[in-house]
């Protein structure tokens, strides 16, 4: 039986009726020619669960002990495991569109898990339009942490539309083949002395007066459920209305963009994909605030993850850092918000100059932690405020296949809690980047406008670079010009607030 | 802002993940000739959503003072009431039979309402087959208790097949035109001489030395929101499957009966429609505890409701007592544990000799409360323990239209908790009486199938009386025969246990 380590059981003592601490994502795949909807979900639902053998921790659940969470915890068998309560048939109601596939996907992400089972369902949704069906899972961070789930979500798919599944994607057996095409290693801990860098450069960037080597050890250990100890406080809670407390319903959106168009606008500003996705981000809340005659005085900072390589550096391979950008929101010019954007992140990036890729993924795994996480370290009223998450999961370039469905699109919905209403993630697939946002539907009302907001900010954007816009979309929309109308109107009345 | 009781609290307190404390109904429609099922359900919520004055509770959200429910607890307007949250479209998965519709509505009624909003949600279901849809209705038990439920349902429904809502059927309007109609007065409260009387019965009956009439005066004012106070004890958990812990995941299903048939069958027996209901329980509960070689020696106990009133008694009015029935479910003859049973009930009603219709009302409220809410009377350990809960609730005998589509059956979802991890509750409409069975999906597998055993049990008793099997039924079932043959040998195997 597995322990868990001080982290999970920090996601399940964080967790209550209003703050969910599961993961999802919702995907959305096209039938294969010929084949009946019905026919093939009931096969795929038959095929996920006949399994003897599930991959930990599908079959397992929580065993607490005496003390419950403050005591040993650990994964056990679920003695009764019933795959038809964990793999579901879903429906939409007429008319099935991306409307009611997310108001669906909202509810099913606004409910609790159930602590007695294994933490995680499956839905197999049908009733989209044109032949597309859609799969939403949720899981909890107590069992399943976002680079596990993204391998597991991966292992499920193929680039080969032919390839019929043989076992349960969700079997060791799948797992296995996966992993053996993959070769993924056990994660290893920082070193000692790569520990007592990052604590020096935490302790003289953030002045704190906590003996930061200590803590960064028992943080490391505890993460990877080496023992350890982690106490949860009470959660801090700003003043925005991004930053209120949030009750226990959810709304979720969803829209992809090509990839190519939001990489050319980084360019024309001589920048990256990774800023215009904050100059799109920057402006859709401006709107969305503006709108809601909530805007602050002052940027929002968002906490986002950028890459450090350079041009000619090859050390620090891939290694993607979490800073705190300012989103300048405050400013009404397009293309001045941009700069602002740009500017803040060449900062952010300074502070991670001369740090090793182990030092740098340390330093952002604390930052993007939930505060509850970190209070041991005594960093949290040092460590940058921000008011939203805005993160990018590595994805695939190429198209992927289940038994033979086509993904279309892989939507991911991340935890909201109070303090965080909001959070947006996005992941390349294909030739798209497709975005998930979810929010607490109470403290951002309409928030689903605000992928239309992006929409109008990228239009702007793309404007304000000379290009036509939506020009270098492949798919070359041909509604944007008209929104670009609507996004300049907006953008003058967002000036007066 | 209305106070709440002390017995509203208490359901908010004994309310956790694995035992939500909301009770739930599903009524069927069929779609009047011609209209178009998508419209129609739009054009449905969309007039239930539309009214600035909704009938208390629904738009009412609990407000907690600093010593959150142990203190003041009131009920406020929601001050961003958001009607699409409430009242929700969902659908079927093909081919949807019945069998999906309780597989969605076992997972509706397996998660908690949103506490920062008024407690109650309305689905409307659609893709059935054969023109109809559902309503899934769920109510917080401290918003809205039995009787009031029971009410605002019938105030939505029209016995004229042409009638179409003037205004939502949830607002002020429309109740006020129900109850003018109706005329419900104020429920009163017992007199002090009839408390004094019940204090005495009960002391005498159950051996207690608690001051049972103060206890008693605390607790009918507790529980008509007039001041008192109640405490909440840990939960008893009996030994029993049926009796077992509970955790969140539920198993709903639901059949209807013709009264005819049901009522034919107690006449033969020299008894009532409610033994022949009790006769179908015990026979099913027998099969489903044999099958799963969980079948206790003694019989089990039934908390039931039983009319007293005699021919010619016409002071007691329609008085309603919860008895203690043995379901003599040890005994394998069918007609011999059918005369068992009768002969519990008739036990049973001796206790309530010579008492006024207020003071039966007062004990049977007693009886059937969750035992979370007696303590403070100090006669838990006494009053007669019970596996299982069959509740009887008042229904219409006319056909009733919504909006003029036909109701063709209505079947509640009551609570179920540790130690009582299945509730049958059943409602006469129209010419059939209509079963709701809900039950822990863990602690009772496959529970589904009592529906099938509960026609068996049925066909058997009908065999011992001489009758031929189902020929009672105005439908007059083909597949009854086989059913029979099928159930005989149940009772040979059953009997071997």
């Amino acid at each position: 039986m597995k322990k868990l380590s001080m982290v999970d059981k920090g996601f399940l003592l964080a967790e209550s009726r209003e703050m969910p601490m599961h993961v999802g994502g919702v995907s959305l795949f096209t039938l294969p020619d010929g084949v009946d909807e019905q026919a093939f979900l009931h096969d795929l639902a038959h095929t996920i669960r006949d399994t003897d053998t599930l991959l930990p921790p599908f079959g397992d659940r929580l065993r607490l002990g005496r003390a419950g969470l403050m005591g040993n915890a650990q994964w056990e068998p679920d003695p009764a495991l019933d795959m038809e309560y964990h793999v579901r048939h879903s429906a939409l109601p007429k008319p099935g569109r991306y409307r009611e596939l997310f108001t669906l996907v909202s509810r099913l992400h606004g409910t609790l898990l159930e602590r007695s089972r294994p933490l995680w369902e499956m839905h197999l949704i049908e009733g989209l339009q044109n032949r597309q069906f859609a799969v939403y899972t949720k899981t909890h961070h107590a069992a399943v942490d976002g680079a596990r789930s993204v391998h597991i979500s991966r292992s499920m798919l193929s680039p080969d539309p032919n390839y019929e599944l043989e076992d349960s994607p969700l079997s060791l057996e799948s797992w296995r083949r996966y992993k053996d095409a993959l070769q993924i290693g056990q994660p290893g801990l920082p070193t000692e002395e790569e520990l007592r860098n990052v604590a020096d450069r935490l302790k003289s960037t953030f002045d704190s007066s906590t003996n930061l080597l200590r803590a960064l050890r028992g943080f490391t250990q505890a993460w990877t459920g080496r023992g350890g100890d982690l106490v949860l406080p009470h959660l801090r809670v700003p003043g925005s209305v991004l930053n209120s407390r949030v009750d226990g319903a959810r709304r979720f959106v969803a829209q992809s963009w090509p990839f190519a168009r939001i990489h050319a606008l980084g360019k024309a500003f001589g920048g990256t994909f990774n800023d215009a996705v904050l100059g799109m981000c920057a402006g859709a809340l401006r709107t969305y605030l503006s709108n809601h005659a909530e805007l602050p005085d002052k940027g929002l900072k968002a906490m986002v993850p950028v890459s450090l390589r350079q041009k000619g550096d090859v050390d620090s391979g891939n290694a993607v850092a979490a800073i705190s950008a300012d989103l300048s929101t405050h400013i009404a010019d397009p293309a001045e918000r941009m700069r602002a954007v740009m500017a803040s992140v060449q900062a952010g990036k300074a502070f991670y100059q001369g740090m090793s890729p182990k030092e740098v993924e340390l330093v952002s795994m604390l930052m993007q932690s939930p505060s509850a996480l970190l209070m041991p370290l005594g960093l949290i009223p040092r460590l940058p405020p921000y008011n939203v998450a805005i993160s990018n999961v590595p994805g695939i370039r190429e198209t992927m296949y289940w038994n033979g469905a086509r993904m279309d699109g892989s939507y991911p919905l991340s935890i909201v809690t109070d303090g965080m209403a909001m959070n947006i993630t996005l992941v390349t697939y294909g030739e798209n980047v497709d975005f998930g946002i979810i929010a607490c539907r109470r403290s951002l009302p309409q928030v689903q406008r605000i992928i239309d907001y992006m929409e109008d900010a990228l239009c702007e954007l793309e404007m304000a670079a000379g290009f036509e816009a939506g020009n270098t979309s492949p798919a070359g929309k041909p509604k944007a010009t008209k929104r670009v109308k609507a996004a300049s109107k907006k953008a003058k009345t967002g000036a007066k607030t």
